[in-house]
Protein backbone atom coordinates (compact mmCIF):
# COMPACT_ATOMS: atom_id res chain seq x y z
CA UNK A 1 0.00 0.00 0.00
CA UNK A 2 1.15 3.58 -0.63
CA UNK A 3 1.74 5.88 1.69
CA UNK A 4 0.54 9.89 1.84
CA UNK A 5 2.24 11.96 4.20
CA UNK A 6 -0.22 15.38 4.22
CA UNK A 7 -1.25 17.50 6.81
CA UNK A 8 -5.15 17.77 6.75
CA UNK A 9 -5.54 21.36 6.31
CA UNK A 10 -2.85 21.46 3.26
CA UNK A 11 -4.69 22.52 0.34
CA UNK A 12 -1.87 20.20 -2.14
CA UNK A 13 -2.34 17.29 0.22
CA UNK A 14 -6.62 17.80 -0.42
CA UNK A 15 -5.88 17.36 -3.82
CA UNK A 16 -3.83 14.39 -3.73
CA UNK A 17 -6.50 12.76 -1.19
CA UNK A 18 -9.51 14.03 -3.43
CA UNK A 19 -7.44 12.44 -6.56
CA UNK A 20 -6.55 9.26 -4.72
CA UNK A 21 -10.98 8.95 -3.36
CA UNK A 22 -12.14 9.72 -6.81
CA UNK A 23 -9.68 6.66 -8.28
CA UNK A 24 -10.70 4.26 -5.07
CA UNK A 25 -6.92 3.86 -4.03
CA UNK A 26 -6.28 3.45 -0.64
CA UNK A 27 -3.06 4.73 1.19
CA UNK A 28 -2.05 4.48 4.88
CA UNK A 29 -1.66 8.52 5.89
CA UNK A 30 1.25 9.45 7.89
CA UNK A 31 0.04 13.50 9.28
CA UNK A 32 2.74 15.97 9.10
CA UNK A 33 1.99 18.64 11.39
CA UNK A 34 2.81 21.91 9.82
CA UNK A 35 1.87 23.90 13.20
CA UNK A 36 4.88 22.46 15.11
CA UNK A 37 7.07 22.53 11.91
CA UNK A 38 7.04 18.75 11.31
CA UNK A 39 7.78 19.63 8.14
CA UNK A 40 10.97 20.30 8.54
CA UNK A 41 12.14 17.54 11.06
CA UNK A 42 14.76 15.35 9.92
CA UNK A 43 12.38 12.54 9.11
CA UNK A 44 10.82 14.18 6.50
CA UNK A 45 13.25 16.18 4.96
CA UNK A 46 14.78 12.82 4.39
CA UNK A 47 11.89 12.25 1.99
CA UNK A 48 11.55 15.68 0.50
CA UNK A 49 14.33 17.94 0.51
CA UNK A 50 11.98 20.75 -0.10
CA UNK A 51 9.96 20.32 3.11
CA UNK A 52 7.18 20.26 1.82
CA UNK A 53 4.05 18.37 1.81
CA UNK A 54 2.00 15.91 0.48
CA UNK A 55 4.56 13.34 -0.74
CA UNK A 56 3.40 9.78 -1.96
CA UNK A 57 5.51 7.31 -1.00
CA UNK A 58 4.97 4.13 -3.43
CA UNK A 59 5.27 0.39 -1.86
CA UNK A 60 8.98 0.09 -3.28
CA UNK A 61 9.54 3.33 -1.17
CA UNK A 62 10.43 6.09 -4.11
CA UNK A 63 8.73 9.57 -3.34
CA UNK A 64 6.91 11.60 -5.47
CA UNK A 65 6.17 15.14 -4.17
CA UNK A 66 4.18 17.88 -6.06
CA UNK A 67 0.75 17.61 -5.76
CA UNK A 68 0.19 17.98 -9.86
CA UNK A 69 3.22 16.25 -10.73
CA UNK A 70 1.75 12.94 -7.67
CA UNK A 71 -2.28 13.40 -9.76
CA UNK A 72 -0.94 12.87 -12.98
CA UNK A 73 1.51 9.70 -11.93
CA UNK A 74 -1.63 8.75 -10.48
CA UNK A 75 -3.39 9.71 -13.54
CA UNK A 76 -0.95 7.36 -15.33
CA UNK A 77 -1.04 4.12 -13.28
CA UNK A 78 -4.59 4.28 -12.22
CA UNK A 79 -6.06 5.08 -15.07
CA UNK A 80 -10.24 4.82 -14.41
CA UNK A 81 -11.89 7.01 -14.13
CA UNK A 82 -9.45 10.06 -15.87
CA UNK A 83 -8.66 13.07 -14.05
CA UNK A 84 -7.66 14.70 -17.52
CA UNK A 85 -9.71 14.54 -21.01
CA UNK A 86 -7.29 12.66 -23.97
CA UNK A 87 -7.83 15.65 -26.45
CA UNK A 88 -4.43 17.36 -26.10
CA UNK A 89 -6.44 20.87 -26.67
CA UNK A 90 -9.12 20.10 -23.52
CA UNK A 91 -6.28 18.34 -21.78
CA UNK A 92 -3.91 21.24 -21.40
CA UNK A 93 -6.62 23.92 -20.49
CA UNK A 94 -7.35 21.69 -17.51
CA UNK A 95 -3.95 21.60 -16.83
CA UNK A 96 -4.11 25.62 -17.38
CA UNK A 97 -7.09 26.02 -15.24
CA UNK A 98 -5.65 23.66 -12.80
CA UNK A 99 -1.99 25.68 -12.97
CA UNK A 100 -3.78 29.04 -12.21
CA UNK A 101 -4.47 27.55 -8.69
CA UNK A 102 -1.70 25.78 -8.39
CA UNK A 103 0.59 27.94 -9.39
CA UNK A 104 -0.66 31.55 -9.53
CA UNK A 105 -2.90 31.33 -6.49
CA UNK A 106 -1.82 29.16 -3.82
CA UNK A 107 2.05 29.24 -3.60
CA UNK A 108 2.02 32.81 -3.05
CA UNK A 109 -0.35 32.11 0.16
CA UNK A 110 2.00 29.02 1.14
CA UNK A 111 2.61 29.30 5.19
CA UNK A 112 5.85 30.19 4.34
CA UNK A 113 5.38 33.11 2.17
CA UNK A 114 2.99 34.21 4.45
CA UNK A 115 5.55 34.00 7.86
CA UNK A 116 7.92 35.96 5.61
CA UNK A 117 5.45 39.08 5.02
CA UNK A 118 4.65 38.63 8.64
CA UNK A 119 8.18 38.93 9.60
CA UNK A 120 10.03 40.70 6.85
CA UNK A 121 6.94 43.27 6.29
CA UNK A 122 5.50 43.51 9.46
CA UNK A 123 2.00 43.12 8.13
CA UNK A 124 -0.60 41.86 10.95
CA UNK A 125 -3.16 39.32 11.18
CA UNK A 126 -4.79 42.55 8.69
CA UNK A 127 -2.40 42.37 6.07
CA UNK A 128 -1.89 38.82 5.96
CA UNK A 129 -5.52 38.03 5.15
CA UNK A 130 -5.68 40.93 2.99
CA UNK A 131 -2.45 39.86 0.96
CA UNK A 132 -4.30 35.86 1.02
CA UNK A 133 -7.61 37.23 -0.24
CA UNK A 134 -5.74 39.27 -2.70
CA UNK A 135 -4.41 36.91 -4.92
CA UNK A 136 -7.02 33.88 -4.17
CA UNK A 137 -10.05 36.69 -5.62
CA UNK A 138 -7.63 37.66 -8.17
CA UNK A 139 -7.33 34.10 -9.64
CA UNK A 140 -10.84 33.00 -9.13
CA UNK A 141 -12.17 36.26 -11.60
CA UNK A 142 -9.68 34.91 -13.93
CA UNK A 143 -11.73 31.22 -13.21
CA UNK A 144 -15.16 32.43 -12.71
CA UNK A 145 -14.99 33.96 -16.34
CA UNK A 146 -13.73 31.03 -17.57
CA UNK A 147 -16.30 28.93 -16.26
CA UNK A 148 -19.39 31.20 -17.37
CA UNK A 149 -18.37 30.13 -20.94
CA UNK A 150 -18.83 26.40 -20.06
CA UNK A 151 -22.24 24.62 -20.34
CA UNK A 152 -20.10 21.02 -19.18
CA UNK A 153 -21.61 19.80 -15.80
CA UNK A 154 -18.15 20.08 -13.96
CA UNK A 155 -15.43 23.31 -14.77
CA UNK A 156 -14.66 21.70 -18.42
CA UNK A 157 -15.80 18.35 -18.25
CA UNK A 158 -18.67 16.06 -17.31
CA UNK A 159 -16.97 14.61 -14.35
CA UNK A 160 -14.53 16.02 -11.74
CA UNK A 161 -11.04 16.71 -13.14
CA UNK A 162 -7.66 17.36 -11.81
CA UNK A 163 -8.97 21.29 -11.96
CA UNK A 164 -11.59 19.90 -9.38
CA UNK A 165 -8.84 18.81 -7.26
CA UNK A 166 -7.52 21.80 -6.97
CA UNK A 167 -10.55 24.28 -6.97
CA UNK A 168 -12.34 22.52 -3.59
CA UNK A 169 -9.39 22.98 -1.69
CA UNK A 170 -8.91 26.47 -2.72
CA UNK A 171 -12.10 27.76 -1.90
CA UNK A 172 -11.83 26.22 1.40
CA UNK A 173 -8.71 28.07 1.81
CA UNK A 174 -10.58 31.35 0.17
CA UNK A 175 -13.20 30.44 3.39
CA UNK A 176 -10.27 30.60 5.96
CA UNK A 177 -9.35 33.46 4.64
CA UNK A 178 -13.07 35.47 4.55
CA UNK A 179 -13.09 35.65 0.91
CA UNK A 180 -16.39 36.68 -0.55
CA UNK A 181 -17.24 33.43 -2.48
CA UNK A 182 -20.58 34.31 -3.61
CA UNK A 183 -19.08 36.60 -6.43
CA UNK A 184 -18.09 33.50 -8.29
CA UNK A 185 -21.28 31.43 -8.90
CA UNK A 186 -20.28 29.46 -10.98
CA UNK A 187 -17.23 28.34 -8.93
CA UNK A 188 -19.38 27.65 -5.91
CA UNK A 189 -21.86 25.71 -8.12
CA UNK A 190 -18.91 23.03 -8.99
CA UNK A 191 -18.07 23.26 -5.42
CA UNK A 192 -21.58 22.19 -4.10
CA UNK A 193 -21.83 19.47 -6.84
CA UNK A 194 -18.40 17.80 -5.58
CA UNK A 195 -18.84 18.36 -1.44
CA UNK A 196 -22.00 15.58 -2.57
CA UNK A 197 -19.46 13.18 -4.11
CA UNK A 198 -18.67 10.41 -1.31
CA UNK A 199 -14.58 10.82 -2.86
CA UNK A 200 -14.66 14.71 -1.95
CA UNK A 201 -16.42 13.74 1.33
CA UNK A 202 -13.68 11.09 2.45
CA UNK A 203 -10.66 13.95 1.14
CA UNK A 204 -12.47 17.16 3.42
CA UNK A 205 -10.05 18.09 6.04
CA UNK A 206 -12.24 17.81 8.67
CA UNK A 207 -12.90 13.81 8.05
CA UNK A 208 -9.01 13.65 8.51
CA UNK A 209 -7.61 11.62 11.53
CA UNK A 210 -5.39 14.65 12.17
CA UNK A 211 -7.80 17.52 12.42
CA UNK A 212 -7.42 19.41 15.26
CA UNK B 1 1.54 28.59 -38.46
CA UNK B 2 0.91 28.88 -34.66
CA UNK B 3 1.35 32.61 -33.19
CA UNK B 4 3.06 32.98 -29.68
CA UNK B 5 2.26 35.71 -27.16
CA UNK B 6 5.18 36.77 -25.33
CA UNK B 7 7.51 38.82 -23.77
CA UNK B 8 11.21 39.05 -24.53
CA UNK B 9 11.88 38.69 -20.79
CA UNK B 10 9.16 36.62 -19.47
CA UNK B 11 10.53 33.82 -17.91
CA UNK B 12 7.18 31.67 -18.78
CA UNK B 13 7.59 33.12 -22.61
CA UNK B 14 11.09 31.96 -22.43
CA UNK B 15 10.03 28.51 -21.06
CA UNK B 16 8.26 28.08 -24.01
CA UNK B 17 10.16 29.50 -26.50
CA UNK B 18 12.47 26.79 -26.01
CA UNK B 19 10.40 23.94 -25.79
CA UNK B 20 9.01 25.58 -29.83
CA UNK B 21 13.12 25.81 -30.43
CA UNK B 22 14.06 22.20 -29.01
CA UNK B 23 10.95 20.97 -31.06
CA UNK B 24 12.31 22.62 -34.38
CA UNK B 25 8.05 24.36 -34.29
CA UNK B 26 8.51 28.10 -35.85
CA UNK B 27 5.65 30.41 -35.09
CA UNK B 28 5.03 33.70 -35.32
CA UNK B 29 6.15 36.08 -32.42
CA UNK B 30 3.64 39.05 -31.23
CA UNK B 31 5.49 41.05 -28.44
CA UNK B 32 2.90 41.74 -25.35
CA UNK B 33 4.73 44.59 -23.47
CA UNK B 34 4.62 44.54 -20.19
CA UNK B 35 6.41 47.52 -19.11
CA UNK B 36 3.52 49.39 -20.12
CA UNK B 37 1.03 47.28 -19.45
CA UNK B 38 0.02 45.68 -22.79
CA UNK B 39 -0.79 42.48 -21.35
CA UNK B 40 -3.75 44.71 -19.94
CA UNK B 41 -4.86 45.98 -22.94
CA UNK B 42 -8.60 44.78 -24.62
CA UNK B 43 -6.83 43.14 -27.20
CA UNK B 44 -4.71 40.58 -24.84
CA UNK B 45 -7.71 40.36 -22.46
CA UNK B 46 -9.65 39.05 -25.00
CA UNK B 47 -7.55 36.19 -25.54
CA UNK B 48 -6.11 35.61 -21.78
CA UNK B 49 -8.50 36.90 -19.91
CA UNK B 50 -5.74 36.38 -16.73
CA UNK B 51 -3.73 39.27 -18.20
CA UNK B 52 -0.73 37.10 -18.60
CA UNK B 53 1.88 35.60 -20.83
CA UNK B 54 2.76 33.59 -22.77
CA UNK B 55 -0.65 32.86 -25.21
CA UNK B 56 -0.18 30.00 -27.75
CA UNK B 57 -3.08 31.08 -30.61
CA UNK B 58 -3.26 27.67 -32.61
CA UNK B 59 -3.48 28.36 -36.62
CA UNK B 60 -7.20 27.76 -35.96
CA UNK B 61 -7.62 30.25 -33.47
CA UNK B 62 -7.73 28.19 -30.17
CA UNK B 63 -5.80 29.61 -27.40
CA UNK B 64 -3.88 27.83 -25.03
CA UNK B 65 -2.25 29.49 -21.62
CA UNK B 66 0.08 28.72 -18.75
CA UNK B 67 3.56 27.82 -19.78
CA UNK B 68 3.69 24.24 -18.36
CA UNK B 69 0.49 23.16 -20.20
CA UNK B 70 1.45 25.05 -23.20
CA UNK B 71 4.38 22.77 -23.39
CA UNK B 72 2.98 19.33 -22.45
CA UNK B 73 0.42 20.30 -25.35
CA UNK B 74 3.91 20.70 -27.48
CA UNK B 75 5.10 17.24 -26.32
CA UNK B 76 1.57 15.52 -27.05
CA UNK B 77 1.83 16.79 -30.65
CA UNK B 78 5.38 17.40 -31.99
CA UNK B 79 6.71 14.04 -30.13
CA UNK B 80 10.13 14.54 -30.88
CA UNK B 81 12.30 15.25 -29.41
CA UNK B 82 10.51 14.28 -26.06
CA UNK B 83 10.48 17.12 -23.26
CA UNK B 84 9.24 14.53 -20.94
CA UNK B 85 10.22 11.07 -19.88
CA UNK B 86 7.80 8.06 -20.53
CA UNK B 87 8.17 5.93 -17.45
CA UNK B 88 5.36 7.18 -15.01
CA UNK B 89 7.91 7.49 -12.54
CA UNK B 90 10.63 9.67 -13.72
CA UNK B 91 8.33 11.79 -15.35
CA UNK B 92 6.31 13.00 -12.38
CA UNK B 93 9.76 13.74 -11.02
CA UNK B 94 10.56 15.81 -13.89
CA UNK B 95 7.40 17.66 -13.61
CA UNK B 96 7.70 18.11 -9.78
CA UNK B 97 10.95 19.43 -10.61
CA UNK B 98 9.59 21.83 -13.04
CA UNK B 99 6.52 22.87 -10.42
CA UNK B 100 9.54 23.40 -7.93
CA UNK B 101 10.04 26.59 -10.45
CA UNK B 102 7.41 27.27 -12.20
CA UNK B 103 4.97 27.09 -9.19
CA UNK B 104 7.44 27.53 -5.92
CA UNK B 105 9.24 30.20 -7.36
CA UNK B 106 8.16 31.95 -10.41
CA UNK B 107 4.84 33.46 -8.79
CA UNK B 108 5.92 34.54 -5.83
CA UNK B 109 8.16 37.10 -7.80
CA UNK B 110 5.82 37.82 -10.33
CA UNK B 111 5.47 41.78 -11.66
CA UNK B 112 2.17 41.79 -9.72
CA UNK B 113 3.48 40.11 -6.56
CA UNK B 114 6.34 42.97 -6.81
CA UNK B 115 3.84 45.62 -7.40
CA UNK B 116 1.63 45.00 -4.67
CA UNK B 117 4.86 44.57 -2.32
CA UNK B 118 6.20 47.76 -3.09
CA UNK B 119 2.77 49.42 -2.82
CA UNK B 120 1.20 48.06 -0.14
CA UNK B 121 4.12 46.76 2.28
CA UNK B 122 6.02 49.92 1.16
CA UNK B 123 9.14 47.94 -0.16
CA UNK B 124 11.10 49.75 -2.21
CA UNK B 125 14.27 48.27 -4.60
CA UNK B 126 16.09 46.80 -1.55
CA UNK B 127 13.47 45.04 0.07
CA UNK B 128 11.88 43.89 -3.79
CA UNK B 129 15.11 42.06 -4.73
CA UNK B 130 15.40 40.50 -1.30
CA UNK B 131 12.02 39.20 -1.47
CA UNK B 132 12.71 38.22 -5.08
CA UNK B 133 16.24 36.58 -4.16
CA UNK B 134 15.05 34.79 -1.39
CA UNK B 135 12.00 32.65 -2.97
CA UNK B 136 14.53 32.28 -5.89
CA UNK B 137 17.31 30.74 -3.17
CA UNK B 138 15.27 28.91 -1.27
CA UNK B 139 13.95 26.79 -4.52
CA UNK B 140 17.84 26.38 -5.57
CA UNK B 141 18.30 24.69 -2.51
CA UNK B 142 16.30 22.18 -3.06
CA UNK B 143 17.23 21.71 -6.77
CA UNK B 144 20.49 21.88 -5.74
CA UNK B 145 20.00 18.84 -3.69
CA UNK B 146 18.09 17.02 -6.26
CA UNK B 147 21.05 17.95 -9.03
CA UNK B 148 23.57 16.18 -6.73
CA UNK B 149 21.71 13.30 -6.53
CA UNK B 150 21.25 12.35 -10.20
CA UNK B 151 24.46 11.54 -12.80
CA UNK B 152 22.66 12.36 -15.87
CA UNK B 153 24.06 14.74 -18.38
CA UNK B 154 20.84 17.13 -17.56
CA UNK B 155 18.93 17.37 -14.51
CA UNK B 156 17.59 13.92 -14.49
CA UNK B 157 17.42 13.09 -18.11
CA UNK B 158 20.25 12.80 -21.07
CA UNK B 159 18.59 15.59 -22.77
CA UNK B 160 16.99 18.56 -22.01
CA UNK B 161 13.28 18.31 -20.56
CA UNK B 162 10.57 20.23 -19.37
CA UNK B 163 12.57 20.86 -16.57
CA UNK B 164 15.09 22.43 -18.45
CA UNK B 165 12.52 24.87 -20.13
CA UNK B 166 11.95 26.21 -16.65
CA UNK B 167 15.47 26.36 -15.19
CA UNK B 168 17.21 28.38 -17.62
CA UNK B 169 14.91 31.49 -17.55
CA UNK B 170 14.70 31.28 -13.69
CA UNK B 171 18.96 31.24 -13.38
CA UNK B 172 18.12 34.39 -15.96
CA UNK B 173 16.01 35.68 -13.68
CA UNK B 174 18.14 35.03 -10.95
CA UNK B 175 20.90 36.67 -12.06
CA UNK B 176 18.60 39.98 -12.20
CA UNK B 177 17.92 39.96 -8.82
CA UNK B 178 21.55 39.68 -7.82
CA UNK B 179 21.41 35.95 -6.61
CA UNK B 180 24.76 34.11 -6.20
CA UNK B 181 24.57 31.87 -8.65
CA UNK B 182 27.54 30.30 -7.32
CA UNK B 183 25.98 28.64 -4.67
CA UNK B 184 24.27 26.18 -6.72
CA UNK B 185 27.64 24.60 -9.16
CA UNK B 186 25.00 21.36 -10.39
CA UNK B 187 22.62 23.68 -11.76
CA UNK B 188 25.02 25.85 -13.39
CA UNK B 189 26.58 23.02 -15.53
CA UNK B 190 23.03 22.56 -16.49
CA UNK B 191 22.39 26.03 -17.60
CA UNK B 192 26.40 26.13 -19.15
CA UNK B 193 25.05 22.96 -21.47
CA UNK B 194 22.18 24.43 -22.22
CA UNK B 195 23.17 27.83 -23.42
CA UNK B 196 25.66 26.47 -26.04
CA UNK B 197 22.61 24.48 -27.68
CA UNK B 198 20.96 26.24 -30.60
CA UNK B 199 17.53 25.99 -29.10
CA UNK B 200 18.05 27.67 -26.21
CA UNK B 201 20.66 30.43 -27.72
CA UNK B 202 17.13 31.18 -30.23
CA UNK B 203 15.15 31.11 -27.29
CA UNK B 204 17.41 33.95 -25.31
CA UNK B 205 15.64 37.15 -24.53
CA UNK B 206 18.23 39.16 -25.34
CA UNK B 207 17.60 37.60 -29.42
CA UNK B 208 14.08 38.32 -29.29
CA UNK B 209 13.03 40.84 -31.78
CA UNK B 210 10.74 42.66 -29.01
CA UNK B 211 14.62 43.17 -26.91
CA UNK B 212 14.83 46.63 -25.31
Amino acid sequence: MMTLHGYWRSSASYRVRIGLALKGVAVKHVAVNLRDESQKSKDHLAINPQGFVPVLELENGAVLTQSLAILEYLDATYPDPALLPMDPLLRSRVKAAALTIAADISPIQNLSVLKYIRAQHDQGDAGVTQWAAHWIETGFVTLENIAQSHKTDFFMTNAPSLFECCLIPQIYNACRFGVDINRFPKLMTIDAKCRELPAFIAAAPENQADVI
